[in-house]
C-alpha cells in the first residue's frame, strides 16, 4: 500500500516547489478537464462538469431568490455593436473571435462571438423598455463566451469558458449601485458558504476595471501559493451602455430618461479557485457542498460474504438521505482506491469490511485532515451529514486563517516586493495615479487587487506623496 | 370586459385561417422570444427560457437515471474535422458559420462553430478510450449550436439554438443500437408525460437521415395545422465516426477494435412543438409540467379589505406545496388580467374576491376547457395539484385523439396529396427508391417522416411496384 500511495503521489508534481505543474497534473489526472483540439480551449469532463452543475445550482437559487430571471441572448454580435462604447471596444476588440463566413458566403458585416454581452443586452433592453413601470429589468444568462487568449490554463484562462452574466437596468443611479453591491454580496456569501473560500471584496482601480464600467467591484481569493485569483466581478455601468444603446424610459414625471445599468459575472474559473485554494500534496480537496461525490464507499475484503450487500445497503441509505454517495466496486485493491479517491478530493471515505459489519460499524476517513473515526451503522446518514457539514466549515476556517495570516503591510516598493515574494497579499498606501500603479506592477509583478475601504495610509508606497487609498496588492492569476 | 377580450384576441391572427401568423403573433406577444440583432437569431426571453429550464430539468433527470453524465465540449471545431466523415461534411458544410480571425490575426486554419459535435466528441473519445473496461462512454452536453439557415422562425428554425446532444461509445453493434432505441424511448416518454405531446416514432429514410449516421430514428409530432414537427432524433452511427476519428479499444480478446457510437438530441424546437400542439384562438396553452406559471391568482375587488391578504396567503400555501403559483397585483382590471394570462397559457386561473373569501372558497378556471369551478380554500393546494394533473392528462388525451383521427392511408400520389391537404398524416406504401420519395415530395410537399413498423402495403403509392415499407408522409416544419 505504501508503494501504491507513492505511485499516486508521484504522478503529481510537488505542491510546494512546483505549484503550476501540480495544478496541471491534478486537473488532468483527476479527469476534471482535458485540452480541446483548438489551442486554448478545454473540454470539461464529467467530473469537472458535475462541480460546475453544483455551482450553478447554488448560484441560480440565489439569483432567483433576489428576483432575477434567466434568459438566453445570441452568441453572435454585429461587430459594429462593439464599437458603440469607446472603452468597451478598446478593451475587448483585441481578443474577439470573428465570424466572416456563414452558409458558404462572406458576411456583409463580420460578427463577433460574444466575449461578454453588455452590447446585445443593451440593444434588446432599448427595444423592450418603455416606461418606469418596466423597471427594474433583472436578467441573468448562463452561457459560453470566447476571448482569444495567448497564454491559457484550464479553468483559469481559456479561449472559451462558461459563465453567468447578469444584466440589469434601473431607474436611478442609487438602485443600480445597490444592485451592483447586492450581487457582490451574493457572490461573497456563495464563495464562503459553498466553496469554503473567504474573499476580499472591494472596488477596482481604473486600470483594473471592466472596459466600459463606471466602477468595478471584485472579489479576490488567496490561492495556496499566495497569489490572488479574481473570482467574480460586479460592475456599475452608470449610463455608459444606456447612452450607447439608447436604453431610455418614460419616467413618472413625463420625461424620457436614460436607465442606469449593472452587470456581474462568475465563471468556470471558480473551479480553478477551488482546486488552488484547498488542494494538498495528495491532490484535490473538494468542499462537500460542491463535490460531485461527497462520500465514497470502499468495500474491504469485498469477496467475503455480505460485504457487497452491506455496502449497497449503506449506499442506498445515504443516497436516500440526499448524500451524493458512490461505491467503488472495481477490481482495484483498497489501497489503490483510497489513493485514487483522495486524489479526486472526495471529502469523506467510508470503509466497510467483514469485521466492521459484524460490529455494526463503519470507518470514516476525512480527506482534509486524514482523521479516521469509527461510527455505528445505525443513523449512518445523520453521522455522515454531520461530518460533511464539519468538513465544509473546517475548510472555510483553514482558508480564513491562511487569508488572515498572509496579509502584510508595506511602506515602500521594496517592502511590497518582499511581501509578495513571501507569498502574501500586501496592503500599501497609494497616491491614486496610474504611473505608481504601473511602476509597482513592473517592479513586483503585483497588481492592485482591490481598494481597501475604511483604512488609511499616510504615504504612497511608490512615490511618497500623500496616499489617497489603501490598496491590496498581490500577484494574480 | 367583452371589449377587452376582443382587444386581446385581435392582437393575434386567426388560428384557423392564418396559422403561421398566429404562431408569430403568439410567440412575440406573450414574450416568449424576440428577434436577435443578427438575422435568423433569437433572444429567448424569461418566459420562454423558463419553459426551457423545465424541459431541461425533466430531461436531465431521465438522462442521469439512464446512466449518462454531463460534460462540456468546445464550441469551435477545426474545419478539417468536418471533412473526415464524407457524408457529415456534405450535410453540414453548407450551413456552418466560420471563424477566420482570432485575437486580431487571421487563423492558420479556419474554425467552424459547432453545428453538432460528433467530430469533437470523436476526437476526445479516441484519446480517452483505451480498454473495453472504459466502455460504454455515456456523455451528454447542454449547449448552443449554430446552423446558418436561410428561412428562420423563432424556436422552429434559427441560426443559433439551444439543445442537448448525447454521444455514446460502445463495444458492440448491439449495445450501440440498444442505446439508440433506449434514448428514442426516453424522448417519447418525456414528450407524452411532460409536454403532453403524443408522437410517432420510427426509422428515417436514407434521404432524411442524419449526415453520417447508419440509421436515424425520429419522433414526429402532429401540430394544430396537421403538419409534422420533428421533435427529436436518435442516431445509430455504427463505426462511421469511430473510423473517421480512430475511436479504438483493446478488447477482452487482446485485439484492437473500433467502437460503435450513437448520438441523440432535442432542442428548443420543443417549445415550438408545445405552442403549435396545444395553442388555441386565445393564445398559448401550456401543460402544467413545463408551464413557468402553473396557477395565476387574480384578486377581485382588490381594494376591498382582506382581499390582498387572502391572495397572499393562498399563494404562499400553493408555493409551499411546490406549485408554481403567482399573483397578478398590477393595476389592470380583472378582465384584462384574465385575457393576458390566458394568452400566456397559464393552465389554471384562481379568482379570489370578498364574497369568495367570506364563503371560504376560490374560483378555479381551466385554461384548456374554460371550465369554471368553485372549491373550498381548505386543502387548496391539494385541489390545485389534482386539477393540474387532470389538465396535464386531458391535454395529452386531446392531442392523442387528434393524432389518431388525422391519419389516413393513400394508394396513389393523388390520394396522398388529398390527405395532406386535408391536414392529415398519410400512410402509404413505398418501394424504397429515392426517385419515388423525391417525386412524392415534389407533388405533395409531403416528406417521409418515419417508416412505419409492422405494417405492410402491396404497392408503392408512387410507382406501383411492390412496396418495401409503409411510410408515414406529412408536410413538415
Amino acid at each position: 500500500m505504501a508503494k501504491e500511495k507513492d505511485q499516486f503521489v508521484n504522478q503529481i508534481a510537488d505542491i510546494e516547489t512546483d505549484f503550476p505543474r501540480w495544478y496541471t497534473d491534478v486537473v488532468i489526472k483527476t479527469k476534471l478537464v482535458d485540452y480541446g483540439p483548438v489551442k486554448g480551449t478545454m473540454v470539461i469532463r464529467p467530473y469537472g462538469y458535475a462541480i460546475w452543475e453544483n455551482i450553478q445550482h447554488e448560484l441560480d437559487k440565489r439569483f432567483k431568490a433576489t428576483g432575477h430571471q434567466n434568459a438566453y441572448f445570441p452568441l453572435l454580435i454585429p461587430y459594429s455593436f462593439m464599437t458603440r462604447e469607446a472603452e468597451h471596444v478598446e478593451g475587448f476588440a483585441p481578443e474577439v473571435a470573428v465570424v466572416t463566413v456563414g452558409g458558404g458566403e462572406t458576411l456583409a458585416e463580420p460578427l463577433v462571438i460574444r466575449p461578454t454581452s453588455e452590447t446585445v443586452f443593451g440593444e434588446m433592453y432599448s427595444k423592450w423598455l418603455q416606461s418606469y413601470r418596466d423597471l427594474p429589468i433583472l436578467i441573468n444568462q448562463w452561457a459560453n463566451v470566447v476571448r482569444w487568449e495567448k497564454t491559457t490554463r484550464p479553468f483559469l484562462r481559456t479561449s472559451e469558458f462558461l459563465w453567468q452574466e447578469g444584466h440589469t437596468a434601473h431607474a436611478t443611479e442609487e438602485e443600480a449601485m445597490e444592485e451592483t453591491m447586492k450581487m457582490l454580496g451574493v457572490y461573497k456569501e456563495f464563495a464562503e458558504t459553498c466553496l469554503a473560500i473567504p474573499v476580499f471584496t472591494g472596488r477596482k482601480t481604473e486600470k483594473e476595471k471592466f472596459a466600459g464600467a463606471v466602477a468595478t467591484f471584485g472579489m479576490e481569493a488567496m490561492m495556496h501559493d499566495g497569489k490572488s485569483l479574481q473570482a467574480g466581478t460586479s460592475h456599475y455601468l452608470g449610463q455608459n451602455f444606456a447612452k450607447a444603446f439608447n436604453i431610455q424610459f418614460l419616467d413618472k414625471d413625463g420625461t424620457h430618461k436614460y436607465a442606469y445599468t449593472s452587470s456581474w459575472g462568475v465563471s468556470t474559473r471558480l473551479i480553478g479557485a477551488l482546486i488552488m485554494s484547498h488542494g494538498d500534496a495528495r491532490g484535490l480537496i473538494l468542499p462537500p457542498v460542491v463535490a460531485p461525490v461527497q462520500a465514497i464507499l470502499v468495500p474491504i475484503a469485498a469477496k467475503k460474504e455480505g460485504v457487497l450487500d452491506a455496502v449497497a445497503a449503506l449506499k442506498s441509505k445515504l443516497v436516500a438521505a440526499g448524500i451524493r454517495a458512490e461505491s467503488d466496486l472495481t477490481d482495484n485493491s483498497p489501497g489503490w482506491k483510497f489513493n485514487e479517491w483522495e486524489m479526486k478530493g472526495v471529502p469523506l471515505r467510508i470503509e466497510l469490511g467483514p469485521r466492521d459489519i459484524e460490529a455494526g460499524k463503519m470507518v470514516l476517513v476525512r480527506r482534509d485532515t486524514h482523521e479516521k473515526v469509527e461510527a455505528p451503522l445505525e443513523n449512518a446518514a445523520e453521522t455522515v451529514q454531520k461530518l460533511l457539514a464539519e468538513i465544509q466549515s473546517d475548510l472555510l476556517e483553514t482558508a480564513k486563517k491562511r487569508k488572515e495570516a498572509r496579509v502584510v503591510t508595506a511602506e515602500s516598493v521594496e517592502e511590497l516586493l518582499k511581501g509578495v515574494e513571501g507569498g502574501n497579499f500586501v496592503k500599501a498606501g497609494w497616491c491614486g495615479c496610474r504611473e505608481c500603479e504601473d511602476k509597482i506592477k513592473e517592479q513586483t509583478a503585483a497588481s492592485a487587487r482591490v481598494i481597501v475601504e475604511d483604512e488609511h495610509a499616510e504615504k504612497c508606497a511608490c512615490c511618497g506623496r500623500p496616499a489617497k487609498h489603501v490598496v491590496l496588492f498581490a500577484r494574480a492569476y
